[in-house]
Formats: C-alpha cells, structure tokens, sequence
C-alpha cells in the first residue's frame, strides 16, 4: 500500500498534468510557422534549433548533473531535475501566453519554457536535499507565475534589455530560493553529516559543469539574431575565460593551504556566463566582457569560502549549492553591468544596435494639435541616463518580488501537509528512492545486502 | 597466446572490415554536393549536420551509457555499443545503396546509416550481459538487412509515413531483439546475482537517458523539412515533458511504499519519443502529442514494473533493458496514433503537407485511351482510412519480419561455435576485458590485488 | 597562511589575467560582423556556431574527461584541463592576433582559439599527473607561441593544407609534450602505484573517449565550407567508423587472452580522426578516408601495447596518456596521406577544389617588362609532386620546431621554483586539491575520516 505522503503527491501530479492536458487541448495551437496550411513563411528551426538545444543541454544534463555533488542524493538531483523542468515548461508555456494573449507554441516558445525551467531549478538549488518532491512542486507552481509576471514587467513596462536574463532568471531564482531556505530553515541541516562529496560525485557534478560552461554562449544568444548575437556570443565566451582562471586564483588564494576547492571550479568558473547576461549584447567591448567575468570571478569565490557558511550561521539561511554565489551575486553584477552600459551608451558608438536594444530611447513622432492645426512632433525617448535607471528598476522590481515570493512561498511549503524531510531524511535519497542495494559509495555504510530501502527503522543522521 | 573464441571474432572482424574496404573501394562514391567538381549545388551540411549531430550522440553517448546501468558490464555496455554501431553503420551504408541503388555517401546517408544503427543497439538492450561479441555482431549483420528491407517495404510498397522510424527502427528493433532473447533463454540468468546495478552506475546511465531525452526532437525531425520538421520538434519536445511527468506519477503509484525506481526515470521518460514517432511530423496538435506522451509513460512504467517479469518467468523472454517497454509497446502505441491520425486526415485540414506526407493519397493524372481518344482522368490517391489501414499493414509487416527474423537469427546465435557465456560469465565484463584491478566497486568482492582477470578459475555466480 | 609554491602560481596567474586584460582593453576589438555600426554584413554565426559548439565539447568534455581515467587524479585532469584551455585560448587570440595583424576576435576566433587550446591539452596528456600547475602554465605559454608560429609557417610561407590540423596541432603537440616529458623523465614514475584506472574511472574516460569521436567531424570540417566542409564531414566520419572495428581487432589480437583493453577503447578509435586530419577537404574517396582509418587503428593499438612502455623503459619518456599513439603517429599518418593525396592531385579530378585547397599551385599572371613591352604572362604553379614535398617540408619544420621547443621548454620546467612534484606526489590530486573526506574510491585506502588532507604526512607512494 502506498503511503499517504506519496499518495498525495501523485494525486497532485496527476491532476496538474491532466490540467496542463486540458489547457493544451482548449487553447494551445502550432506556431504559425508549423501549422500545415502554411507553405509561404520560413522554419525558424534552422536559426533557433541549434542554440535551443545547447540551452536544453544545460537545462537537463547542466544543471541535472551540477547537483549530483551529494554523495547521497545524486538520484534526486538529477530526477528531480529532470521532472521539475518538464513540469516547469509546460507550466510555463501556458502562463507566459497567457500573459501574452498568444496562445502558440514553437521552437521560440520552447526556449523560452526551458529559459523559465532554469529559474526554478536555481531555487532548487537553494533547497537541495531540504525539500520533498511534493514541496518543490508547489514551488515550482508559484514561482513560474511570479517570475514570468516578474519578466513581462521588465520587458514590457519597464522596457529593459536583460538578453541572458541575469535579472529575471538567475537574480529571481536566487533569491526567490534563498527566500525559501530562509523560512524552511531547520538547524537539523547544520547536524547532517550526509551533506558532503565523494571522489566520483565531484566529478559527476563537473559534467553539469563543464556542459553549463560550454553553452553559455548559446544561452545568453539564443533569443537575440545578427551582431546581437554574435557580440553576446563572443561576450560570453571572452567573460567565461577570464572567470574561469580568476577563480582558479581566488580558490587557492583562500585556503590555508593554497589548494583548489572542487566547489569553486565547479560553480564560480560558471560565475562569468551570469555577469555578462544583461549586457552581452551590447558593445561593451571584449575587455568589458572579460573585466565582468574576472569581478564575477572573485565575488563567487570568495561567497563560496566566506559568505555561505555566515549566511547559514548567522541568518540561517542555508544554501545547499550555493546559489547566491553562482547566480545571486552574479546576476547582481549583471544588472549593474547592463545599467552602466546604459548609462553610457549613444546613437553614436551603438548605431541601430541602440533602439534595437533599449527600445525606450527611440523617440517617436507624435500626433499634436494645437487649435486647428496637427503637425507631428518629435517625442525624444528616454536619455541614456533614464535607461540606466530603469535597468537598476528592473532589478529592485526583481529582488522585491523574488523574495517577497519566496518568503510567501515558503510559508506554505511548511503546511505539514507537504511532508518536509525530517532531521534523518535530510539530504538522503532512500526517503523518495529505492536505491541499489549496494548502498552508498564512500559513506562508510554497511552493504544493504539484499535488504534494501530498510532503512526506515533506522536512524541514519 | 590468444584463445580460440577471441581468434574467431578477430578473424571474422578483420574478414568483414575488409570486404566493407573493398565494397566502398568498388562502388561508394560521394554524395554529388560532396564532389569536388560540384560548384553549384549548396551543401546540405548546414541543414542536415546540426540535426545528425544530435542524433549522432543518441546513438554513441545515449544508448551507450543508457545500458552501463549493470554493475559489472558497464565496459561492455558503452564499448560493444560503440563497436557494434560503427560497424552497422558501414554494414547499413551499403545495403542501403545495394537496395536503393545510389551508392553515394553524404550528411544525409550519415543520419541513415546512425538511424541504422539505433535498430541493432535496441535489440542489443534486449540481449545485454547475454551475448558474446561474436554473437553480436551476426545478429548485427543479419538484423542490418532486414530492418532497411523491412523500412523499404513500408516507405516505398506501402507508401506509409514513420518519420521517426518507430515502427521500422523501434518496433522493429525491440521485438528482433526479444525474439533473439527467447530462443537464447536459459535459466542462468534468473541465477545470476550480477545483474544489478550500484548507485553509481545508475547515475552513468542517467547520462545516456538525459542525452536520449532532450536530443529525441532530432530524432523525430531530422529527416524532414520546413513545417513537417517544425512541427515533429515540438510534437515530440510536448510527448517527452507530458511522459515524464507521467512516469514519476506511475513510478510512485506501483511502489509499494510509494517510492521511485531509477529504472523507471532512466526508460519510461523516453517512452514519449517512442510514442510520437511515427506522427511526429503531422498536425497531430500539441495536446495529441502530449496525450500520446502520457500514454505512453503509463504503458511503460507499467511494463517495467509487472510486464518484464512475468516474459521471463513465464514466457522465458529474459530481457535485460526492458525493450519492450521502451521501444516495444511505445512503438506499437506510435504506429497506431500514426494509423488513427493518417484515417483522419484531410485535404482540408492538413493542406499541401497531406500529399507530402502520405503520397500514396495524392491524386494522379493518367493518360486514358478510349477508341481513338486519349484523355487525361484523374484517378484517385488513396483515402485517408485506406492510408490509416496500409500504416497498420506496416506495422504488421515490421512485426513479422522482426519476430520471423529474430527467432532464425536466434537459432543462428545458438550454434556453439559462436560462444555463448556460461552461466558465471553472464552479466560480466571480465569475460572480455581485462579489468581494472581493485574490482568491480560495490560488488563486495575483494580487490582482485594486483591479479586481475584470474577469475577464469573462480566461479563467480 | 597560503604555502610558498601556491603563493608563486597565484601570483603568476593574477599578473597574466590582468596582462590579458589590459591587451584585449588596448588592442582587441570586435570583429566587423560583431559590431554595432554594422548592419550589412550577414552574421557568420548561423554557419560556424554550431560547429565551434561541437569542438568546444570535444576540448572541455572531450580532453577533460578523456584524462579522468587516472584513478587519483580525476580532480586535476578535468579542472587543470579547463584551466588551460581558458588560459591558452585567451593567449592564442592575442598571439594569433599579433601573427596576422589583425586584432579582431569573433565567432571564427574563437574556434581557432579552441584549437590552440587542443594544442596544449595534447602536451598536457603526455606529462598528465607529473607537473604542477606553474608547470603546466608556463609550458602553455611558450607552447602557443611556438604553434602558432609554425602553423603560420606552414599555410603563409609553406602554403600547405592541413584543414584539420593534424600536423600543426596533433603532430606538434604530441612531439612538444613528449619532449618535454623526456626532459623531465624521473624513475619514480616507474614505481608509483598510483598511474592505474579503477572501474569508474574509466567510465568517465569513456564520457571524453565517445565525445571527442562524435564531434571529430565537426574538428576537421570547422574551418571550411561548401563541398570541401561535406567532404571533410564525411572522410572523417567513415575514417572513425573503419578504426573503431579495426582498434577492436588489434585489442584482442595482441592481448595473451584475447581480452579487450579500455585503453585501446579509449583512445585509439579516435585515430581515425587524427589520421585524416590533413586531407579530410581533399577528394580521397570514402574508401581513402577508411584506409586511413584502419592503418591509424593497427598503429595507435600497437603503439599503446608496445611502444609506450618501450619508450618510457628504453628512451625515458614516460607518456601518461599514450599521446604519441593517438595524436603523435596518427599525425604523421595524415601528413603522409595529405602529401600523397598532393602529389596525386589534378585540376581535371580535384576541379575548382584544387586551388582552392593548394593555393599555391594556381598559375598567377604577372606583368613581365620586356624592352618597352609590357605583357601579362601566366607563371605555372607549384606541379601536384612539389606540393607533395611542401607538404612533407611542413611536417619536417612542425616536428623540429615542437621536438627543439619541447626539449627547451623541459629545461626551462625543471626550475626547482616551479615546484616539480615529489614522488609520492605523483598522480595525486591531493597535492593541488582538498579531496572529498572519503578518499579515492577503490584505491584500498582507509577513508579519511573527517581529517582530510592530513597527506603531507604521510607517504603514499
């Protein structure tokens, strides 16, 4: 008989997928560039297919395989990974046209929904190991509304460029999940000794890392086309570089020893792909793309080695992957990067790239009359100035509703209903898995020989 | 000096390398975009390539780590993977031409020659840790011929449509395989107590699951164009969230605890891909796809959980990846959707892409002669329920020739000169490696200490 | 308080990043295609991207994970891996810059910069687990220079063709490596009991091994296009199918068991790749690019069974890797088989292509002065036999400068400064690396209990 806390997540699980089922059924059509009748428009597939599928690598197996550093919860980081963003996705993809009004889905749209998968699984991050499948679920619920809402408001109200969206992906999930792991937090995870590596999850976790790393470029490109493209493609890939080798410095820099730390090159090397995400795009020179990866660099580092053990001590605030330094931070440092690029742009040295970019600043000719006459008339846009400022908006607008969010979120995650982990469960597979009988590599367990899963009678701790 | 069974697959290898040599020496050329006299044509290499890529690393990465799931084959898995593939691409590139009659090799062939491929290694997870390399590559050699024969009847005699091949790769595949399976039982394998996996293991195979999983739109898209290809890539990216989402839900419903099985989220999540195949690339709309997915990650869960215990013990159908309800019954369920959506078709509704996908439909202008008049008549293609009978004729003829084919090459694999395992060598990679020395991890067995490979005097069941 | 040794490799690092950074600020700027001003030109990232993704996989990935095989030194192969590359592709940009004089970096730079990158990681292979990281960075920095140096020796002043680099980075960075490896050669290498695999770990390999082999086509075709960029796809991918059976046959050939050998696996099915490097745009027929194949795959397995202890037992170099079988013999392999195909080469069989490839056989028209008259007169090119010896030369000239290079840059690392490991510190990541607290796995090492690190103590060879 299956017990009442699994009971109630397939119940959940069903019925939302049978929602997403009907929804697709009543509103969901192709793009019109995949409906049969229509032999005139081009595929867009050849230009956005290849970078859609580096973004679907990093969704997946980055991010999937990033968290299988626990040596006790690789099957949960990655199959949860894996289910979170297929829920996510679809989640996303009626949300988002809702709040378009255009019900359609093509290849666009499928990047976008993997774009919104991203945020929730940097939340995940945040409670990796600390949360029930059930919990995750309804987080992801919550979280892909704000964060799309979150989005149309810096697009489309605010009119701000974020073409990587370290604002709206990785600054929201940041946050939005540390806001979470705050209201969750519990001082068994300070007790748990099962929160470590072990020799081959490192290098696990380095294949979500190395993947995350090499398509990047992809992620930050993706939805932009022409010199766009091509500068936030370069961008990235010259602030990766830059990044990487900066933290290989700061992690010996830190230890007493001067050795590397596997949890600094396997996030903070990523640190540069999310300071370069809101101004990739823009001609901020090679140099400025890799001026932002080496600061991204540093700031990741050093949270890592001082910032996230403080922030669980002191503000109980436990972040299991580390996700302020990997995404918080550095998505920070994106939107003031993309501020002061702001700030500093011009007709002159950005050509048409400006109002291709800043839409805002584009003055428009306006209907005025004046008693009986109508002439049009010159509205200037916005002042690069302005622009700057509406960039920072963006920001306060994001960590606002991030964490507003998350603090909210949280709260009903702690409903017993939900079925948080207990101290034992912590950071544990066998509480959602049947794991091979062998047990768990390096942990210094008994083989379950033959008795697998037994494990409910003892205390693991 | 080396043992008989090994100088048999050398020389048989080396006999047929050669011939494969001396065939592309004598008839293959290239592909006419590839001739170095062509300055016309554009090359295909810019539409085709991205697409092969992906399903290029399905076939090595994804099937090959798919199967490292066993503990102590895991050499075997992704190694005999890579051989076997290599050589029934080669072996595939010829037959093709020998049938088609255009010896030419380009892009194109490449995908032809990978898709080839994926019919053995999916018969090749039905027999996985029971089979000798020797074994392998015969059922390689006689599976290659049938399958593009069995593809030929069913594009070109009965003018059906499969764009992702489910019926004449997976179906096929799957139940070739099976029936090899049977003929090879013995009742070793219920014995044997290496047929396991660890926890590491289980997270190498995630690899090949997640690689499969988000590459599947490649698949399913990569041989067709324009709004055909658009559509085949958001069909099979909605069937593959919908079926995942679904498999965690039955995963946790037939638990008897209510936990997950990695078994499950490492096949039945793919399951989706399986399903859409064949309807892919038509106006089956977005929630067709995804009912198709749902479909069929119930199907699946289902078959891993009572289905393929009860082939072994009743119907001494032993088969170690669980084919059937990977490639197996999602491929049936793949082409009845193709069969229910071919019947229901419209000129209407489907436009210029009805003829182009069921050509058979199209209506032909012939020149009749009446006395001493001829005139041109309009003979009618066929309806769209006689094109929804010849989908399920296609089917009928994939599984006839699979099965009738199987057991042959079955009764073929029996003959002792091949070298069937014994009871101990089945499920181990010591049989034909020579392994690492401190053993297999998890397996509780000692370090072989600087011995390795002595096992040939140990039993080891 | 940070040791001596590691203060010394910050130090030098931090001076080189920030080096870095102050060139790209004062010289590098966007390439024309990048910039804002330009709306025109057609953007080269539809075409090159996705391809400069695929290598980008296959130096991170592929070398990275490829060299995890080491049982204690997982750490280091796949993060000094990303280290150098990230290094030496910056460098590469600002040298190759400096060589042509054109200070620009965009999407084509960035391949070519992944390519230096492959350069060093190749010499990284053959001194694998012997050098630190100061080591290894000052060897990258001399090693770029000298192969971009001959690179443009061989297509500026040479005007050779070699469109997958075969020579000019696979030839080359194997002989530099090896000769460095020889200047540092030390007996205790031989006694260490650390070089070996563990079963996972050459699980990992295989991630690399099978990456680097789906994406070798994309290496040799990146950097042409048209019928040249098809033909180089397609030699490639049939050369790999046809070394990978033949590797199989070699394996077990020379094995006393007829066992197979995952280091053959892992390495020597890529000679393929290797070995029609250089002619892989040339018109050598499928079957040519199989010859070599097959040749690269008897070659690189022999040199791994006999060669690689011959040359560390009998000449003192000690190839971690084996890279004289899978970059250094295969190199040379391609050089002769592009030389060949030169000298066998003709405007009535090659076409258009001929000029194209070997610039230097056009016949140019130059003014000719004679008396008063003033004439147009066609000088012949170089015939299709001097091309062959040109060929030959840059092969010639690419061995010295990396052999010369190599041994000097040997001299150079054993500056007691650069802190050369100790015996016990051999391929050992625990002298760069806070290892997780489990140990290695496998390694018959008591767990280390909380107390990590605590190595320095303790002998471990």
């Amino acid at each position: 008989m299956v017990e009442k806390q699994s009971l109630r997540l397939i119940i959940s699980l069903a019925v939302v997928q049978i929602v997403f089922l009907v929804i697709f059924g009543v509103k969901i059509e192709y793009h019109e560039t995949a409906k049969p009748l229509d032999t005139v428009s081009p595929s867009p597939v050849g230009n956005v297919y290849p970078m859609f599928q580096d973004v679907h690598v990093m969704i997946y197996i980055g991010f999937g395989f990033l968290m299988t550093f626990l040596k006790r919860y690789g099957y949960s980081s990655v199959s949860f990974n894996l289910l979170l963003a297929a829920f996510s996705a679809q989640w996303a993809i009626i949300i988002r046209s809702a709040i378009s009004g255009n019900w359609q889905v093509g290849v666009m749209e499928m990047l976008t929904a993997d774009f919104a998968a991203a945020t929730i699984l940097i939340s995940f991050g945040a409670v990796l190991g600390k949360t029930g499948p059930l919990q995750l679920l309804i987080m992801a619920t919550i979280e892909v509304v704000l964060a799309q809402v979150n989005e149309h408001i810096g697009y489309h109200i605010l009119h701000t460029a974020d073409v990587g969206e370290s604002m709206f992906i990785h600054a929201f999930g940041a946050y939005f999940g540390l806001a979470v792991a705050r209201v969750l937090y519990n001082e068994d995870v300070e007790k748990s000794t099962k929160e470590g590596a072990t020799y081959h999850s490192d290098l696990f976790s380095m294949i979500g890392t190395v993947f995350l790393w090499l398509y990047w470029p992809s992620f930050n490109g993706g939805a932009v086309e022409g010199d766009q493209q091509h500068r936030a493609v370069i961008n990235t890939y010259l602030s990766l570089l830059a990044c990487t080798v900066t933290t290989f410095i700061i992690s010996s820099l830190v230890d007493k020893r001067g050795k590397f730390e596997m949890v600094h090159i396997q996030n903070a090397t990523l640190a540069g792909g999310v300071a370069v995400g809101t101004s990739a795009h823009m001609p901020i020179q090679p140099w400025g793309a890799m001026l932002l990866g080496t600061v991204a660099g540093v700031i990741s580092t050093l949270g890592y080695k001082y910032l996230t053990p403080a922030l669980s001590s002191k503000l109980k605030i436990h972040d299991t992957c580390g996700v302020n330094n990997l995404h918080g931070m550095p998505g920070i440092l994106a939107a003031i990067g993309g501020a002061v690029a702001a700030a500093l742009s011009s007709k002159d040295t950005w050509g048409d790239s400006l109002y291709s970019i800043f839409t805002a600043m584009e003055p428009t000719m306006k209907n005025t009359t004046i008693g009986t006459n109508t002439t049009m008339v010159m509205t200037g846009g916005r002042s690069a100035i302005e622009q700057g400022g509406y960039q920072m908006a963006a920001l306060c607008v994001t960590l606002i509703i991030a964490i507003v969010g998350g603090v909210i979120t949280g709260f009903i995650l702690r409903i017993p209903f939900l079925d948080s982990p207990k101290a034992e469960q912590l950071f544990d597979d066998q509480n959602q898995w049947n794991v091979a009988e062998e047990g768990f590599p390096g942990s210094g367990d008994l083989p379950l020989n033959g008795k697998p899963n037994d494990d409910t009678k003892i205390p693991m701790l």
